[in-house]
């Protein structure tokens, strides 16, 4: 580790690098950069670009500027954890707003979560992933998968594989783009008796933590997703959502297209009562939904060791099959 | 798992004879449900005792009445985890509300967590803990140690040792008591270098979570504490909580006194500058400190296994042994 302030410039223009769809030069980064309020000239970015270059994070393109590498784009990734200040519900939000799937066309973006195994176990996971998927514990049983440098958006460590599942704040996307405001309140574990929800035993709200909570709790490992699947009663990862209760009618007609697109693991949808333990606040009503990434809890309870992304992107379902 | 109902009712007698002092009788059972709500008579009770002794849970004595065993202290305590909806904060304002340490006479309750290691293991997990005790990252290098029956409040498994560190909840505790108004806002990960804080590296907000933030992280082993006594850079468990502005001249002359007798850890008081990234509102001032735990984590970094109880509790400091 150098000086933190020459490290953060490094990481500030390996972003812009990042960001930006073709190689990009010294002057447009220098450019950029004072955009973003970094007041550094053309010659202070070369000289930061031939620190990057030497540490493999970066690649030069003749004259046409660089591209950020692998190693780069996970080096960043792992700054980016150090450097952020933001809460998951301003990431999450962000999210939100590129949703924009249509149950119609089955077309358009959703949110996923990615998941690495390595290739040797890709077989196994993929058949508990479908016998998991057939519990309604899951959003969809759609999926993508990555292979190495398959995706430059996606960064898939050497022989593994990256597995993408919906997320269930594809549900938030959706609901607001259709008028209704919604807010993801708790993440957590909850008990399952006759395929029924009946208690989060624990939770984790939304607003005040810089991890996902239910990534928090797939960490944990506290699930019995399998049990759920095989005897109706265990722990599933789940979380719920408010709305104002004037909205419920309209949630329950859009929530039904999804359905029918193949879109679901809604477990509940009403006040307090329906929602097993999270608080509800007088006037709003609350959305209960299984989480997508009770698939992976699966696949872990199976055994198989697998490593979930902190960080969530939006990917369009039509690229996905089914499992 | 029986009949949800009864399962319930099992639940809420254990706690009955949990908390009574000596062995109760079905009479007095029946009584103490009542006054909980409970309708459920005398000879319910028999009926439902006879099932908790034959699980191994209660255990009779003549006449004198029913006292829980080990096993059943255990059942009950992960039934509780099942039971409970509160979040966090309620448990550890009223810890908080117990805390009664005089720092002139070095006696009173301070509050505890309690981690759970191998008998085996017991002599390295000392020696790890007294390394880590001496570099400024945890509260205080008084601990307490219990075997197997050794004390009524504490399970202790067979085979195992219980060792309580202090618990940074203490400070909110005595702060209080001298009149300070105080709340646990974050518990997280921060960086250090050269043994100062520098960032959060991600942090949970002590409201609206049912899992104490702190052990969150312990369980997520993401902590460097050896790395930090090592050389003075690495990541170690902090958490902070809010005071006025304009008490921070009183807590300094409060938490200089805590500190010769002992209890320290103190990384930061001030405005948000001082709290490497964790939010402070306007007009509030922050406290960061260097959690217990931190003892623990290092244990964990050693390959030591050990486990740390979800629940704190109070413990008088001139019963803790030093390091």
């Amino acid at each position: 580790m150098t000086d933190p302030q020459i490290e953060r410039k490094l990481i500030e223009i390996m972003r812009v690098i990042s960001e930006s769809d073709k190689p990009i030069g010294a002057r447009n980064i220098a450019d950029e950069l004072q955009n973003r309020g970094y007041n550094l000239g053309e010659r202070a970015v070369r000289y930061h670009l031939r620190i990057l270059d030497e540490r493999g994070f970066t690649e030069k393109h003749g004259y046409n500027g660089r591209t950020i590498t692998a190693s780069g784009k996970k080096e960043l990734e792992d700054a980016l954890i150090g450097d952020r200040l933001d809460f998951v519900i301003t990431r999450i939000e962000e999210l939100i707003y590129k949703t924009d799937y249509d149950p119609l066309s089955k077309k358009g973006n959703v949110i996923v979560n990615l998941s690495t195994v390595d290739k040797d176990d890709f077989d196994n996971a993929i058949d508990v992933m479908k016998y998991a998927s057939s519990g309604g514990i899951s959003i969809s049983p759609y999926i993508k998968v990555f292979e190495e440098d398959s995706d430059s958006r996606v960064y898939v460590p050497p022989g593994c594989v990256n597995i993408a599942t919906v997320c269930s704040m594809t549900f938030d996307g959706l609901l607001l783009k259709s008028g209704i405001p919604i807010k993801p309140a708790y993440g957590g574990l909850i008990q399952m008796e006759h395929n029924d929800p009946v208690q989060f035993l624990d939770m984790i709200s939304y607003s005040g933590t810089s991890i996902d909570p239910v990534k928090i709790f797939l960490i944990r490992q506290s699930t019995s997703v399998l049990d759920v699947l095989d005897t109706g009663n265990g722990r599933i990862l789940a979380n719920m959502r408010n709305i104002p209760s004037s909205a419920v009618e309209k949630t329950k007609e859009v929530l039904k297209d999804l359905e029918n697109s193949g879109i679901g693991g809604v477990l509940g949808i009403g006040d307090s009562d329906a929602m097993v333990g999270a608080p509800v606040e007088e006037g709003m009503a609350g959305i209960l939904v299984a989480v997508g990434v009770n698939l992976v809890a699966a696949v872990e309870e199976a055994g198989i060791p697998v490593t979930t992304s902190p960080v969530s992107m939006v990917l369009d379902y039509g690229s996905m099959t089914r499992l």
